[in-house]
This record gives C-alpha cells, sequence and structure tokens, in this order.
C-alpha cells in the first residue's frame, strides 16, 4: 500500500500514521481533517500531506477512516465513486454492525473491512498521538464476508497491523458489539450511572469517600459527544448487558447477608485478577 | 497522651503510629497484635514495645481499636475492666452505627469515640504503614453524644488527628453510614456487580475490552474477608444505596435514545471533576 489516507487524523488515525512510520512504512501518508489538525499533524509528522477528501481518496490504496462513528456513517455514504477498485477502506469505529451494513449497502467499487483497535487515552486529539498507542493491544476486524480478509490489500493491511505491535482479532460485528457491549459500553454507563447515583445521594459529602470513588468514576469523566453515536448504534445489545448487570446488583442486594454474596466476590476478584495478567 | 496503645497493628494501625511519630509525638507507642505483626512494627518503628491486650489497656490514655470491624466489636466486649476512668478508647471500622452502639453498651468507665480515617491501600498489613497515609484526608469521627469531644482526652486525640496531616468531620454514626454506603459500600459491590457479569457474558473475550474495564473492576479484587463485616453492619443502608443505583440504571437503559441519557453524563461528569479536585 503505497499511499495511505487518514481521514479524520485524531488520536486513532494520528497514532496510525505514527505507528506506520515507526514500523517502517515508507509510502506517503495523506491526511484529511479540519485545517488546525491538519497543521498539527504535520508537525508532529503523523502525515506526509493534506488533501481535500475526494483527492486523497482517488490516489489512496489504503483509506483509513478514523473519525466518530456518526463521521464514519456520513464518509460511507460519499466515499464509492472516488475510490480505485483495488482499495481497501477501514474504519476504527467503536460499534461495528451499522457500519458494516452501512459499507455493505453503499461501497461498491471496492473492499470495505470493518476495524475496532483496542486502543484508547483520557485525551483526544492529534496532540496526544503515539506511535506505540496500538502496541500489546487487540485490534478487531468484523470482514462481512470471511473472504474479505483473503485478498490482496487487506492482507497487507492486517500485515502492518501486526507490524504496528497490535494483536489481530476476527469476529462478525455481530459478536464485536455483543461483546463491547459488555467489556467497554456497560462499564461506561455503570460508571456514569454510580457517579449520577452518588451526585444525587451524597453530593454534599464528597469529603467522605475512599479512593475507590475515583477509580470507578474515571469513566464518567468521557464526553457525551463521543458515546452518543456508540449508544445510537448498540443499543439493543447495551439494553441487554444492562438488563443483566441489574439482574446481578438484584441478586447482590437480595443476599448481602448470605454466601451468595462471597461466591459473586471471588468470581468477581477472579475476572478482575484475569484482565491484569 | 503519654501513651498509646494500638490494638491492631496492620496498614491503620502502622501507619498511625508512624504519623504519630513523624508528627513529634514522645510518649510510648504500645502494639497488641499477632506475633509476627508486632516483629515486624517494632522492625518498622510504628510502635516502641509490644504487650498483651490487658496490660497495654490498662496502661494506656489512648486506645486505638484498627482491627478489622468484627475484632473492634469483640474487644469492645471485653476492654471495659481494664481501661482506666480517663482513658479514650477510639476506633477505625469502616462502620459506625453497630460499633458506637457496641460501644455505647459495653464501655461504661471511659469515653469511648469512634472514628473512620478515609485513607488505605490495595496492600494489607504493617509491611505497607505509611506515615503520611493520613494526610490531607478525611477522619470522621462519630461521638455517641457532641459533648464526647469536649473532654480533654478527646481533645487531645483530635489535635494529633490534626497534626498527622488529617482533617476531620464530625459526623453521627448513623450520618457516617448512610453517606458511605454511597461513597465507598457501592463504589465496592458496583465493582463487584459488574466484574461478575463480565465474567458471566464476556469472560471468554476479555482480549476484546478497553483499558475503561480495568479501572471500574479495580475494587472487585478486593478480598471478601474485609467485606464480610462492613456488608453485615451496614446492610439497611447499602440495600437502599443499592435499589437507588438499580434505578438510575434503568433510567438509563430506558432512556438511551433520548435528550435523558445527556444530563445523566453531564451531572456523573461534574461529579467525577469534583471528586479530583
Amino acid at each position: 500500500m503505497p499511499t495511505v489516507a487518514i481521514f479524520g487524523v485524531g488520536l486513532i488515525g494520528g497514532s496510525f500514521g505514527l505507528a506506520l512510520k515507526k514500523a517502517g512504512f515508507k509510502g506517503t501518508i495523506v491526511g484529511v481533517s479540519s485545517e488546525a489538525t491538519l497543521r498539527l499533524a504535520l508537525e508532529r509528522g503523523a502525515i506526509d500531506e493534506a488533501a481535500p477528501m475526494a483527492d486523497a481518496a482517488r490516489g489512496a490504496d489504503l483509506i483509513y477512516l478514523a473519525r466518530p462513528i456518526g463521521g464514519i456513517l456520513d464518509t460511507l455514504h460519499h466515499l464509492d465513486s472516488c475510490v480505485n477498485s483495488g482499495t481497501l477502506i477501514t474504519d476504527v469505529g467503536s460499534t461495528k454492525s451499522a457500519i458494516v451494513a452501512a459499507a455493505r449497502k453503499h461501497i461498491r467499487r471496492c473492499t470495505f473491512l470493518g476495524g475496532h483497535p483496542m486502543a484508547g487515552k483520557e485525551k483526544r486529539g492529534v496532540g496526544e498521538a503515539d506511535a506505540d498507542l496500538f502496541r500489546g493491544r487487540t485490534y478487531v476486524l468484523t470482514p462481512d464476508d470471511p473472504a474479505d480478509l483473503e485478498n490482496a490489500p487487506a492482507k497487507d493491511f492486517l500485515e502492518w497491523v501486526r507490524r504496528i505491535g497490535a494483536r489481530p482479532v476476527v469476529l462478525t460485528p455481530e459478536e464485536h458489539d455483543r461483546t463491547v457491549s459488555f467489556t467497554s459500553h456497560l462499564p461506561q454507563l455503570a460508571s456514569t450511572a454510580l457517579a449520577a447515583t452518588v451526585a444525587e445521594h451524597a453530593g454534599d459529602r464528597l469529603s467522605v469517600a475512599g479512593p475507590g470513588l475515583a477509580d470507578t468514576t474515571r469513566l464518567a469523566l468521557s464526553s457525551f459527544e463521543l458515546w452518543r453515536d456508540i449508544l445510537a448504534t448498540n443499543s439493543v445489545a447495551i439494553e441487554q448487558a444492562l438488563s443483566a448487570y441489574i439482574s446481578k446488583l438484584e441478586h447482590v442486594r437480595d443476599n448481602l447477608r448470605t454466601r451468595e454474596i462471597e461466591s459473586e466476590f471471588e468470581i468477581a476478584a477472579a475476572l478482575a485478577a484475569t484482565l491484569r495478567k
């Protein structure tokens, strides 16, 4: 892939550019973003040049859609007429079913391969971009058809995913969305609901809190702007995950004085320990 | 208070000894604990000497009960016959109503003042003790009668609480227990229930998780041993806190696609930001 076009040169897009270069990529990286972002991305070396969307798409072997979900969906509506048949389009959206469905509908002239690098930071923007952001992290790929992974551009992309230190995992879009509804969306909403509950019932006594409250409410700092699209495009799975969590909390509440609660602590501690391995 | 007896020289008890010395305490600190703990506490300088419980109680101006809640309740049953009338007994238990009620019933010959330093660490034991553990942290005091704070031993103790860098806050035992049911016990159970839910529904796909899951499940590593007594001595308040949290989660689930959810994110983010000030 001699030319890569990154649409949305923020934390993830910018990090992908830096990571490619660190991994030895010798081609050209073109950025499509707002003017201020492009200036900073050029300064940081995350991209080699800036271009308008249609020009960047026409010249690209790989189009890397690193905008928020709404921006990715919007771009997919307009991209098909600008791409070459050998181009691979991939994205980094946090939900996959809606995006893969939109690509199936709108992208006819080349291959689309959904992706979701499980990497991030609290702070956003290309200023925070990091060549090592993907190192050791899972990189989910969600082909609409498993054969999509077998063509040359996809194989080439997969090789670069490995070179930047990420670990590819292949799931269907539905498997991905169901999994992250538990491993990512539920923790966010559990944290937001916890902080909102504490605000309502003990907001005037925050000095009387242990350090655990800060840990469990760190995610509650997340901006809604980022979450609006995630909630809208994965609401069925998220509703199911919330219902499962509510059932578990009811079970805990109804068994505070029984041995049941001890087994929940053990299962939970084992999960938390596994996560840290 | 020329002589302080610390019952239970673990993380909190040992840190109290080290903190007193760092703050210029020139009296004697006597430790009551298991043999292995006493040896390590002497080595670390958290105590000056070891003694059996009855001897330590007889010679002490301040008795600092730093055992787990069950151990504090047990000690209160046996302590009265060994204390002098001018002695102050205080404790560090994580719930206060049951302990203050036990003291009211069993401690007749001297004053008891309930306490709860909002300080801790993930690791336990005197090996982790730290002279600065209380620095900048809230130290809740729960007098059974506000006049209990006015006698000389209590004033003296309060002065040392300030000298070790803690910030005293006076609450009734019930106010304390209701507050910590939201600020400490609910975060613990929310984290335990979250980890148990993820284990049940996505335990085989933990590589597909963002870093937020680790944050929100850190508390789930806590041992049940420590929590058994807390849950048993504050179950009514905890049930109410869990019910409030469950209602909030139902509200979130039922409003994933409405503007309501945005206001929950805002309230939650404001609480999380306040906690970090």
